[in-house]
């Protein structure tokens, strides 16, 4: 596999689209690297690629704020990751919020992945940062959720994902490429991109779906 | 029952919304001719109106590529139809997709109705084809779901629809009018429409509504 | 605390953000106001503040027209207000409409909070008139549920309404602020603000968050 | 109607079953008294029949043992009733457990449904109290949700209860006798159940379904 | 294949669980068999085996009793067969009841699977005819749902099932075998339990499980 | 803490019940360690107490029997742990089943908690072995989903659990006691249980519950 810079990888990954990167996964026998269908952008126009970069957090009551890791968390967030948020299935708090999003614009990083909720909506849209939940809520996580661990392996929508793994996501959802098969997804999506950019052609030019079907065996 | 052609019946229909329709169907006794709340346009502008073209599907692992009945259903669609698409409940795969919003497009039709998932959302979005759905998912129908027949009778969101059943959907979701009352609730429908545009008027100068109420018995 | 007259109290409810509401509410112990996260603004640009005008209704199979309250109800409406509905758990109706809306406007009142439906969609977002409900439905009211009471205790989202509360709505959901905490509330709110809005700026200079947090005792 | 002691009226209620009390209802035009299909007794052994004793209450995160309303609740039961908890929608907490079980009792109460959850369960087995509820779970109330009012207006299942309507469960579920109907379903339930009989046996006789239908008008 | 009377064919699926006749079917490619898992028995001893008896009815609100199709489905039950009716999705009512068990019996039907609800289930317990359905609920399908068709295609629980296709159900639910397979389905069973009866002495013996499951290639 | 041999940690943990044991954790600030509530046991009268042998799967269609981590999770079960499995949201497969019973059993295991579901039911109500989970399913596991780790931190129905935490189940649901608090919760719910029984004989007698509640400050 060629060796692919991460700014290089990130936009062309961008330039794809989730549907494309998921048949890629899917001819590579790996069937269940889809988010949960729930997990989707705050707007049909958001689009995300990077690195995951994991946190994990669990319900929690106590409004002690010296036990915050999440303001660690931020931090640690890398350049060109997407903040990637395993909630513990809790369904009340908004676990991304506006401040958030600037600690993660100011350290780079370019969209996150919540399995949970978002507050600061209409905020969070003026920056154009993509983000990724199950839901909208203001509930803050201060006394229902605490951060309690970051870089390690958590589950989003059902799909393990381990730091640096690839998520990928748009107006269809979220897929995760493991970071072994990042190139080499790339490199069959992009393919998968071009060989319908021709069917599209021709179907366009009104000829037989099915013809074109047995031709190019995919549709 | 006059006879409409059927150009001037989709635009008339287009021109309705499908709240007043609904309410000519409640007229007439038909109070379950609404499809499930949960399968809505992928944006409010949405609208769509015209007849059922039906297919039917079900899950199904093969990926075998010469069993799939869907490239022919898509060649079989007709000017003016909707596709409707009842895909037995799987809640995975995103059953409609941008060649199929191509291949309806060549052949004149004019919208989906799908009891299933959509992927390729940006694509279809940039088309402006009218796709309705109970969710938006990035994974293919190969080796997931399979369409085993088309011009049949289905059921999508409860309500039974048979080929050429007319569906009327925007942003309030969709409702089906069954083939013998299309005029018959066409008619109604736009008495209903007239109607309300008098009430609206008299309320926007400040009368009662309660007194309105009594006078037109409806609100 | 000072008296604050209704139409600016509104006006600064609607400057601030339901996020900052529900955080200056759980500082005061008030951690279950708010609204169940299904209950969401038609579009996310859409923003409500004012004191709840309530009303209450139920399932109902009749379609006698004499004993629709719910007309009543838009008729008594007074400005400032939002209209807060309780539609005890009744899942297929369109509780909300166009007519309803367009009474509401003449009388003033600022938007409408449904724990149901909303149905003449389109019609509504032409009118700009902010919307808040668990789904969209194109099914009548008629026949299928009843306004029974109005300017009475509910429930919406599981959140207690009395007439009178405060309703604070935007992208990220609904909050309910108890009548006598309104202004203690809104003041706080304010502050909470201005100390984000300070954090925000430092965060943009790259400053720890950890630090910040350390510092302010709130992210 | 005649006048039934209390006494008889639980206990020809309770020879009945629920389907058929529903039946009756619905040839009044009630068709909408049946609570929500989720609140289901413990066991499928256990019947309830009595007026309704209301309690409501709603989340609520203080832990301060003076402000519990629950109590006086319980020691305000009266001989006959069925002990009826409107939750307000909370869904973690073990709303009705052991300790009420046995106050319930003491005071003459016959059962309980409770639009919420159940802790507790193996004690209460024991007792052979029957409970009617939406789920189980070990979560103690204190801390979590708050008895606010009783002998009010509630809503269980989306069924509006007043104190004194009827409450009528089996292993099907519950119905709500509405208090003016009291007497008129039960014996219009009573004939319900009589016919059936007949039907039956002649069913069990091997006569056509179709032909005793057209007989009897019902089945 | 050899040829299996039909008395013997269900005995011998009786004899079998579900969980081995599931385990036959994936081995021949058949992945989809097994019906949505909200569709349970009454109680855990129910088991049920037998062709489909086909019915499929969907909501309906006239009670005008000339036109309910359900009776004469009754009267057409032929003996050995399992009822199986798809309703379309309606949650509310109870399709199934007493009369149709009665109407069953009588007829030498052996069970009922229902995608939807069962009422009068005190009295079905009694008679010891296996129900397995999604839900329970007293209310009367008269005004609420109707039977439109019988021994015609449907689908329940997201499987399609014709009519003389193969139904086993037990404690772990429903699965459907297709009328080609049932023979063939049947013997690759007996095997599987055969095999798992050895492995289960086995393991019982304290032996390796994953040496076994090397032995025996599955577990 | 005093330290106590397994044993009786098991035995004594398994004569309280989980209520106690979750008021005992509330008492702690421990708000957060009931399990999802549907994960219930198979029938009421199933109790399991001891410490968790977690083990972790994910979605997967491979059929390649070499790969299957389960078996060997098996032949390392502990004597008196309960199986714990976090199966990454999967809901389609039966998780738990017979020979995975079979094999707990052979090695001491005294129960087992699955977030997912359960297959061969009726054999294991036979051997009485207790099992908890969230739905029973005849889907074998083989081709859909596989263990990949054991011994390993999990999360089961929104509960973190580490291996060594103790599980503690009955008809109310699971509790999990964090392995630092095993001894203390267990001292703490005794005396739940003994002050319980206290007020349980007084509010028999017919005493005020207010009263009791009073000089209690529980109930």
């Amino acid at each position: 596999m060629p060796d692919i810079p991460i700014e290089e990888l990130c936009a062309r990954y961008r330039r794809l689209y989730t549907a494309a990167v998921a048949d890629a996964l899917d001819d590579k026998g790996q069937w269940h690297q889809i988010v949960d269908r729930r997990i989707q952008p705050l707007t049909l126009e958001m689009r995300v690629a990077g690195p995951a970069f994991t946190m994990l957090g669990r319900p929690e009551r106590s409004t002690d704020r010296a036990i915050r890791k999440g303001v660690k968390a931020v931090d640690a967030l890398r350049p060109h990751t997407v903040a990637v948020m395993d909630c513990s299935g809790e369904e009340i708090t908004g676990h991304w919020g506006e401040l958030l999003t600037n600690g993660a614009l100011v350290r780079g990083a370019t969209g996150a992945v919540i399995d949970g909720g978002t507050r600061d909506v209409a905020a969070i849209l003026k920056m154009g940062f993509p983000v990724f939940s199950k839901f909208r809520s203001p509930a803050d996580a201060k006394g229902r959720w605490n951060v309690v661990d970051f870089d390690c392996p958590v589950t989003i929508g059902g799909v393990p994902v381990a730091p640096g793994d690839f998520i990928v996501g748009d107006a269809d959802g979220v897929v995760v490429v493991p970071r072994d098969l990042v190139v080499e997804v790339l490199l069959e999506a992009e393919e998968v991109v071009k060989t319908e950019t021709e069917i599209r052609q021709r179907v366009k030019d009104g000829q037989s779906v099915a013809k074109l079907y047995m031709e190019y065996k995919r549709f």
